[in-house]
């Protein structure tokens, strides 16, 4: 076998064991029973060391050396530069370090499930002061070795290429953009407040909704499944693509959302190159683009009024409801309703890009050493207030309330908005290209949406950077225009 | 670190891989979408090969001999037993064996599972062939690096230290005791037939009553999990054993008794040696043991008197049923009918070792080269004929019936007799060591019986082998002594 065969194979094993990883990932989510939480991490820290422990095998360097003699084609050129990619990160970790950050996280996050409902956030304080310090020495190691600053150092792991020099002045101009814009947005739509629907909403007839609008979506039940976790998401592996939603009985329109969301997230997993499955370049190519699928589907399409005149009476119809309140007009209404909040999942598209600021801004100054973490809450308060005009009443509300930090992930929130922005780009540039795009999503088919989105995204796999995916399939660099023309559209 | 704490450490990270195998193989059974399948075999795949390249290290006979200059407790030279034994066994047969025979599996494996419906043994039997090449050739490295016969080898890796020349005798005492014994059963039956249960039996109610009684048995829900599969097994982890069953409106005793049964398997993976957990003498001895603890909680305890003293009335009350079909008596005439048939799945305790025997004699002379597998029909019902008194009307209910062998598991079937004797056996020691053991049955209460269990077989894990364990825990080596006392008690 010549070198680029031998390194493909490799990473085809690691793959492997990553998607075992990730069915066990789920099963942790919506399946095993409590007691086996200790048992389970095990078992996932023998997987990530076995994957790890062939990235960063011996010969490595000289196998991907060796490939320079062997002749390689574009998308072969493209996993070559992939896998040297992951082989660089992961090597720049010692073995010493990986392991003291598995732990570390994990009992920050043990604390951490504890801490938020009590509110208290001196309780997990040292556990998280230890983790910014791993991953400050973390983001040290892989900053030599990528020649990035720290932060776009930890930034690469989510966003393989981004760099906060390029978020910092489209963040600080949505920073300005957004406070006046929701104002104005709340204001109008006082002027004219939705009817509510009266609930329930039994769980049975909101889960045969959601795999309706699945179904429409062309999600693959023979290849997939719709599950209930406490938070919603998606995972699974290679043609087993697995989504999960939670139930509210007094409120369908959450879960139904969260249903697609996740739909858009798994149908970009599903669309991924086929003949590159198990290799770098037939992956997604970052949490971005990940995103911007699910809130494409989500945001773009399902809360614009071709989607809801389709939707509205198969909603009604699923709870056999009917009245003015199920108007497409009403439902929709409901739908897009701005609001300044303190929790980030509950925000809506307009408030949603104040918190991931905030998290950005407040991530940099912490690793920089400039933001001591005891004052991470006044430092959460005085943000948002800033930003969106609110003050959490207390850290549950405020610093405590998302997960990512207190697991490690560090640099991760700003993709949320990326995303945000490059569905807005994508869409746009969908819509320009088939003037029958939002037509056929009034009669509940999203055929050619996504005949625009498989060629143009999906099946374009991590073969080009996610900059030049974006300028490749929209003509254009990722920047916040599309975004805020969409924002003005819909809410002024 | 010393060579046998380096071996412990090699040794759970295998064991936890296997482990994380062990709930994806779960998952495939009970959750997993129909088109995931060829994804999870590669993944599959992948996890064996991770496990098996630890066991299979250059290093390893280095290390294995470095721990002569250990000082090792009883404990730790059992483990020390167990992981050279382990090894011997995969350093014995060469990667492109052990590949070849995993695709040949898992060809064949897909053949049968559509000649068997269609009856259609011919189709499969190329396939077959390919196998028991295969197994042959894997044979004949195992026996050479365990000095020990063919069948004997490839026995070794379900049952270790099993001997064909133990078994020989014990199976042909059955084989002449058998045929009459059965005939004498079913006569005497025959004079009294219990009354039939009146159904529908809905499937909730059924799945209620199942974990009344696994909860009586003492299985934890917080570490394991009860659902619904094709066929019922107990699999999961550490920490988190999952049973399955299947469940028919029209007969609740059939899916009732695999619960039962699957406890039994759940209870003695939950009661090993929780300070040797993922260390190979902290696993189960091997099948026999396993089996004897399933049927010690089905067959021995089960279906019999003083257990349904209890469970009659909640079956009844589970179902909203009353009336003489619902006595004790009858109930207890229902679970323990003899009747000669077909399939060695459905068949009673009295008539299951002559399809255990059929088998053993069966493959024992295909591996020998004594029997053409295209003979292989026409010597089933040969066997059958002369053991059971009945000839399949087709290949289906004949030599087809069993995955076993087309999936690759040649020297399994002798265990489940195996196993029948030592439940006998051991459920004989303990009601002799405690006069309450049965009293407490009567009462819904396995607490007497799981206490002499656990000390005396589960708690010792793979300290000793199976027959030293059954001499120690209840005085005389393993034979079918029991096993007829017990049969002429219950039948005669």
């Amino acid at each position: 076998m010549g070198a680029y065969a031998t390194l493909e194979d490799r990473f085809r094993r690691a793959a492997l064991i990553g998607e075992a990883a990730g069915i066990l990932s789920w099963d942790r989510a919506v399946v095993m029973p409590d007691g086996s939480a200790g048992a389970r991490a095990e078992q996932m820290a023998a997987l990530r060391l076995a994957g790890r422990e062939i990235l960063t095998a011996d010969d490595m360097a000289d196998l991907l050396d060796a490939t320079a003699e062997e002749p390689l084609n574009d998308w072969q050129a493209a996993n070559l530069r992939e896998m040297r990619r992951a082989w660089v990160r992961a090597a720049a970790l010692p073995p010493r370090l990986v392991e003291a950050r598995t732990r570390a996280n994990a009992a920050c996050e043990m604390a951490w499930r504890t801490a938020r409902p009590a509110s208290d956030y001196p309780a997990v304080l040292p556990l998280l002061e230890e983790i910014a310090r791993l991953t400050v020495e973390a983001g040290q190691a892989l900053s030599a070795a990528l020649n990035v600053p720290l932060y776009d150092a930890l930034l690469d792991g989510f966003e393989p290429g981004g760099r906060s020099a390029d978020i910092d002045p489209v963040f600080d101009d949505l920073a300005d953009f957004l406070p006046g814009f929701t104002e104005k947005a709340i204001e109008r739509q006082a002027a004219r407040p939705p009817l509510p629907l009266e609930g329930p909403f039994p769980v049975e007839r909101q889960e045969a909704l959601g795999r309706r609008f699945m179904a429409a979506l062309g999600f693959d039940f023979d290849r997939g499944r719709l599950d209930v976790s406490h938070h919603p998401f998606t995972g699974g592996a290679t043609d087993d693509i697995r989504i999960t939603t939670r139930y509210d009985e007094a409120d369908f329109l959450t879960g139904l959302y969260a249903v697609l969301h996740e739909t858009g997230h798994a149908q970009y997993a599903a669309g991924l190159p086929a003949q590159w499955r198990h290799r770098p370049v037939g992956g997604a190519r970052g949490m971005t683009l990940h995103e911007s699928q699910s809130l494409l589907i989500e945001m773009q399409a399902c809360r614009g009024g071709p989607f809801m005149a389709w939707a509205a009476p198969l909603m009604a119809d699923a709870f056999g409801a009917d009245g003015p309140a199920w108007s497409a007009d009403n439902l929709l209404a409901l739908v897009t309703r701005v609001a300044r909040g303190f929790i980030r999942v509950d925000a809506d598209e307009v408030t949603y890009p104040a918190h991931v600021i905030l998290r950005y801004r407040l991530e940099k100054a912490i690793l920089a050493g400039d933001l001591p973490l005891a004052d991470l809450p006044g430092a959460w308060s005085d943000g948002m207030d800033a930003l969106l005009g609110i003050r959490p009443p207390d850290d549950r509300r405020g610093c405590l309330q998302d997960i990512h930090w207190y697991s490690g992930a560090w640099g991760y929130f700003p993709t949320y908005t990326l995303g945000a922005m490059a569905a807005a780009q994508l869409y746009a540039a969908a819509k320009a290209a088939d003037g029958g795009l939002e037509p056929a999503l009034a009669e509940g088919d999203f055929a050619p949406l996504y005949a625009w989105l498989r060629p143009n995204v999906h099946e374009q796999g991590s073969r080009y950077s996610t900059g030049e995916l974006i300028e490749r399939a929209t003509g254009r660099p990722l920047d916040a225009t599309a975004f805020k023309t969409h924002l003005a559209k819909r809410y002024l």
